[in-house]
């Protein structure tokens, strides 16, 4: 359809897959803006489909008889543009596939689906020449994949580092700045509905795994599915690390991070609880809200920031890819959908080089700090600052290396458990966002 | 050229107008980065000619053989993609219109001249059936004309706060933090060079208007000059002034506001020195870098943050735009520049509604707050909170009001100024970013 010579007299027709919040939200905003959004298109946009599992339920301002339950009548009807806002692996995929196979440009907010076949699902719309855009799969309403997509097209991104899981972010802030515990706040956490049913999604890092896939696969033109993600929760962050962090004038967040490794082979895509310096833009990112700071070599940084989640805010993200969608179907031209893929292997996390912090707690007495320096030294990890602290009992130390590899950091945490000063490895986190080695 | 059906084999050429620190940059990229670029087009890219006021002069990575002093001849070459990066009113508009009748797509960074003639610019280009990017234009390399255009197409854009000049920024950032005053820090900046020649141009914020111009049309979609934006520089920020906002738990920004009034029947675009609270995103933008905060209905709060100056961001922008030109011309469409005017009024700042601040010097004598109450509140002004501070000659009043009409606020100082128990106004700011009346 996408060669069709333009008809600017003719309306362009959306059908939506899910009519669930954000499906109701995105069939009623469509209707009620339709007079703002004409213009915008250069065509009038009509909605004339809704597969919904209960098309019986009336939805405010969507009329009750274009719903229905039939979603693969929907996917194929060769509508201009599908919106796939059920969520899941199947049938999203399959549907998706079919509706390009048909024609249909498609719009998507699917996380999950696009961390496990982005690749399959850019294929299909190239070869079917037709759109796909998912701006609200990943930080909800911020305009993030159009500008890494479009307007850093001619920069060289370095490095990806995102906050993109709200829920999460909420439970840090509040362990920084109330001084709860992990279990405390999980709890609260669970009791106000901020978790997912199933919380380990959120606490686990999994959703943020899955944005963390996009957002690589975005920045460095290259094939990344969740499985390329290493990945690790909130739920060993204790106060005890809060408080060290709070003593260096560090915040702990959860990072997506995706980086070109330096000499520029591949990259290196993970989710971990992550010391961040207080000055740094993305530590006063606070509660539920989502940002992504984004490295690039002329750009220099950049942040982008705004509300991750909620039926709204997504659904303008939606509504913002359903017109730029539109407008390419009026203008005959399918969009820049068609990421052209560098294939940069994704490196496994043992190739990354980062900070670390390490919180030990020692036997206090002397050549202890002799002692455990060597551990670092022998394991080719260099210390940066150390910092003693307490006496007695609750002698402790806590260190802070220069960059050093995952691998020499591990045998360098299992050598300090092995020593008689140490009677215990407390805490070890990454430590990203400072100058210098 | 644009309806010409695409030819994958044939390279995108393009022509530079003006060579200086950003435009050989951008050439030089151009050439270097071209292999990473022509996957990302669809066709390699060429550059063909440059026009320089010194072609004899030899740049890095341009062949010289290509360097001329016939801008003219440039802009009419037929080039797919202009890019203008001369400065100026003409003759960029003219080379401009010329290069878009020649059917050349246009690329430009220039702020004057689009805050001037956008809307004849963008006319000419639908004219023409081009394209016209200038991403680089506002707040240098940080992606934002195109989210604004293309991702809140959807969306309706309440209002825009922007730090948009990074030299005042600087300035501000140094009045807070170490104390200096104004005049301190307005000798350092310049010794320092992050003044323009004319150091006019940032400190009473006509640099600022020229962005707010810009935004403002692409946010409301409306046409917007300079000469429509309200202009207040920073030369009277005090040291008073920043330590009250100290105490208030404000900072001083110089602020680009573009809003839509309540009623939605017109927008205000206005530059001046505001307080925000310290919580607010943009009050931690610190030093030299950009950010812009935008509020709109369904997307909430977004913010973008980033380097907003320097040659080498800026080519970083206008390379991003000149790759999206250039796949357009290799799938044979033109982009969404065609900006699709509201034509929404802009209104004068006198139907402006804001939180204002007012610090009085006062006579220390029972029932002077009662007498500045009666004043307020005599001329419509209602006050939030009031801080009393010193005694006896060092007697104080801090102000705040709540949202109040500038005509209100302007006829209250007035008479505070005529009353017995003020000895002077020593300031007034408007307040933005705070939740409530």
């Amino acid at each position: 359809m996408s060669t069709t010579p333009p008809d600017p007299d003719r309306a362009v027709t959306v059908a939506l897959l899910g009519a669930g919040t954000v499906g109701a939200q995105v069939g009623r905003l469509l209707n009620q803006t339709a007079a703002d959004l004409a213009p915008r298109v250069g065509a009038p946009l009509r909605l004339v489909a809704v597969a919904a599992l209960d098309p019986e339920n009336p939805r405010e301002g969507i009329d009750p008889a274009i719903q229905t339950s039939d979603a693969r009548a929907v996917a194929t009807s060769g509508a201009d543009i599908v919106v796939e806002l059920m969520g899941g692996i199947e049938p999203a995929r399959s549907l998706i596939l079919d509706a390009m196979a048909a024609g249909s440009s498609v719009v998507t907010a699917n996380k999950a689906l696009l961390a496990a076949h982005g690749a399959e699902l850019h294929a299909a719309a190239a070869d079917n020449g037709v759109d796909l855009f998912y701006e609200a799969a990943v930080a909800g309403a911020i305009p993030l994949l159009r500008p890494l997509r479009e307007s850093l097209a001619g920069d060289r991104v370095s490095k990806v580092m995102g906050i993109v899981n709200g829920s999460t972010n909420y439970m840090l802030t509040k362990m920084d700045e109330e001084g709860v515990t992990y279990e405390q706040i999980f709890d609260e956490a669970r009791a106000l509905g901020y978790l997912e049913a199933d919380p380990s999604l959120d606490i686990d890092g999994h959703d943020a795994a899955a944005k963390a896939a996009i957002l690589a696969a975005l920045a460095f033109h290259t094939h990344v599915t969740i499985d390329d993600v290493h990945c690790e929760g909130i739920s060993k962050v204790t106060a005890d690390d809060v408080r060290a962090a709070q003593a260096m004038g560090m915040v702990i967040k959860l990072l997506a991070v995706a980086e070109r490794v330096p000499d520029g082979s591949g990259v290196i895509v993970r989710v971990h609880p992550t010391m961040l310096p207080r000055s740094h833009p993305l530590a006063s990112v606070r509660l539920s809200f989502n940002a992504v700071f984004v490295e690039a070599e002329a750009a220099g940084e950049l942040m982008f920031y705004g509300r991750g989640a909620g039926g709204v805010p997504t659904s303008s993200a939606v509504l913002g890819d359903v017109v730029v969608a539109a407008r390419n179907r009026v203008t005959g031209s399918i969009g820049p959908a068609r990421t052209v893929y560098a294939k940069l292997p994704v490196l496994p996390i043992a190739a990354a080089q980062t900070r670390f912090y390490v919180n030990l707690d020692v036997a206090d007495r002397p050549g202890v700090l002799a002692a455990i320096a060597t551990a670092f030294a022998k394991n080719g990890v260099s210390i940066q600052v150390v910092r003693q602290e307490g006496h007695g009992d609750n002698a402790g130390l806590i260190v802070r290396t220069h960059l050093a590899s995952e691998e020499d950091l591990e045998r360098t945490v299992e050598h300090l458990r092995d020593m008689d000063e140490v009677k215990a490895v407390l805490g070890v986190m990454r430590v990203e966002g400072e100058a210098g080695t």
